[in-house]
């Protein structure tokens, strides 16, 4: 069975770069656009990226948010002619690097997800090419990426960078689309490895122990779900590429700052309902929110 | 990028053997003897095949049809301590191969696709554990199975092979169910070679030329699903194993018989609206139906 090693999101250190913006400014124009491309180049080939994290014991993808309810994956168009990993990792630099060349993560492309089509210029896609396309208008290869155990990432200012748990994406095409919902189930052939968590027998005993504790956290979050959708718990923190960064562990990043006294700390999550348990899922919310937007 | 070979459905033969019947009559009789087996036993271990073959250019997963309207892949429980893939092999001679032991079909196991979990003694199942789950109840597999070019296949009397084509399956939880409506994404991450079919080129200029027919037949389709719903494309024929069968090429399914005189001839399916065209999508139905039920 293939492996993955999934480290905690609070391993990676996460910044903010010069705002990357969308070459369109609504999905028609999106959809234009392609048929412009198609007219000239032919078959749109695209890459998109799978980072996988964990935190509370649950794997978290890594995901863009741009504006309130748009959710993409890390990636883009391909070149012609261009290669496809080398496009992938080219897209991936271009999003998440950190600007400074010396500090670009040592990421690698782990295995092929899936492969999406889009049949017609509009906007479904399908894990198949449909019957009667012989000429899909793009091709879309979803990779799995293997994180290195730390590295920085530098996020677009008018991005956010989401870690969203499974059990969030799971069958909710609906707010994710149909291909970064389908992720649960095409993770689902790795045994992932989660670093830095307990060996499995402590972590089943603290488990049992705490099941009781966790059925009532459970019930009592449910009633608080719907209030905390907005209340996601939201990191500012300016990146400072090129300056050794001292490393300091919050709950869920370990930010990469100027000393101290030169910057601004990290920001205090607002403070959870109940006490954060160590090895059981405690949060109900969407994601971990990790946001530069407001700086 | 992952390869599979996959052969027309017509390159298999199909015939049946004594009813297997399953040990519960509902739903919830199941769920009570998983409860009362996990008290004894523990964590219940099962495996579930993935079959493809390829029709009118697409690919469709043969899928086990109960009664009217359940599905299941041919699969089931593992025994106490046995291997993951001697049982999957266990489970396909029990439900598909022919009774004759030099008939049993050279299929072997091509990967794994996915990984599903029963948290509760409940009919939901997720393709991860979920948070606070460290006993989950029922862990099943899904492992891809290579076919060879041609084989015998007998099917229990009081079931149904059914050939459901990937759109058919894709995103269609309320008829399939979550694990098999999961089926096209999964495989979306292998090259597919369609077995027999002609080269691309060659399919390409086909498809350019019927492109306009077979949108003006798609939208008389559309009209006409519904009534095809029930207007499965069916297949009655006795297997009779040991007996040297005479290869009978039917449109999709090559028949295992005795001589001509000696037993029934390949039931003739309903004609088609329209004449089948070579290499376009024509059947709009849910699937191609090998039928022994009425024998």
């Amino acid at each position: 069975m293939a492996q993955l090693v999934v480290h905690p999101v609070g391993s990676y250190t996460f910044g903010s770069k010069p705002p990357k913006h969308e070459k369109d400014t609504s999905t028609q124009a999106k959809l234009e656009r392609l048929k412009e491309k198609y007219a000239r180049e032919g078959l749109r080939r695209s890459v998109e990226a799978v980072l996988v994290v964990h935190e509370h014991g649950h794997p978290h993808v890594l995901v863009l948010q741009m504006g309130a309810a748009f959710f993409r994956l890390p990636g883009g168009r391909l070149r012609p002619g261009e290669d496809e990993a080398e496009g992938m990792l080219r897209k991936l630099s271009s999003l998440l690097a950190p600007p400074a060349e010396n500090m670009r993560p040592d990421w690698r492309i782990a295995d092929v997800l899936g492969t999406w089509y889009r049949p017609n210029f509009e906007n479904l896609m399908y894990p198949y090419c449909p019957p009667h396309i012989s000429r899909p208008k793009e091709v879309r290869r979803l990779f799995l990426i293997a994180l290195p155990e730390r590295c920085y990432l530098s996020v677009p200012k008018n991005m956010r960078l989401v870690a969203v748990p499974l059990f969030e994406i799971y069958d909710n095409i609906s707010r994710y689309g149909p291909v970064i919902s389908s992720i649960p189930a095409l993770l689902s052939r790795f045994s992932l490895t989660l670093a830095g968590r307990p060996p499995p027998a402590a972590a089943a005993a603290v488990a049992a122990a705490q099941a009781t504790a966790a059925a009532l956290v459970a019930a009592h979050q449910q009633q608080q779900q719907q209030a905390q959708q907005q209340q996601l718990v939201q990191y500012g923190q300016q990146h400072q590429p090129g300056q050794p960064g001292q490393q300091q562990k919050g709950g869920i990043a370990v930010s990469l700052s100027a000393p101290p006294a030169a910057a601004p700390q990290l920001a205090q999550p607002p403070q959870p309902q109940h006490p954060p348990a160590q090895y059981g899922y405690q949060q109900a919310d969407e994601g971990l929110m990790v946001d530069f937007d407001d700086m």
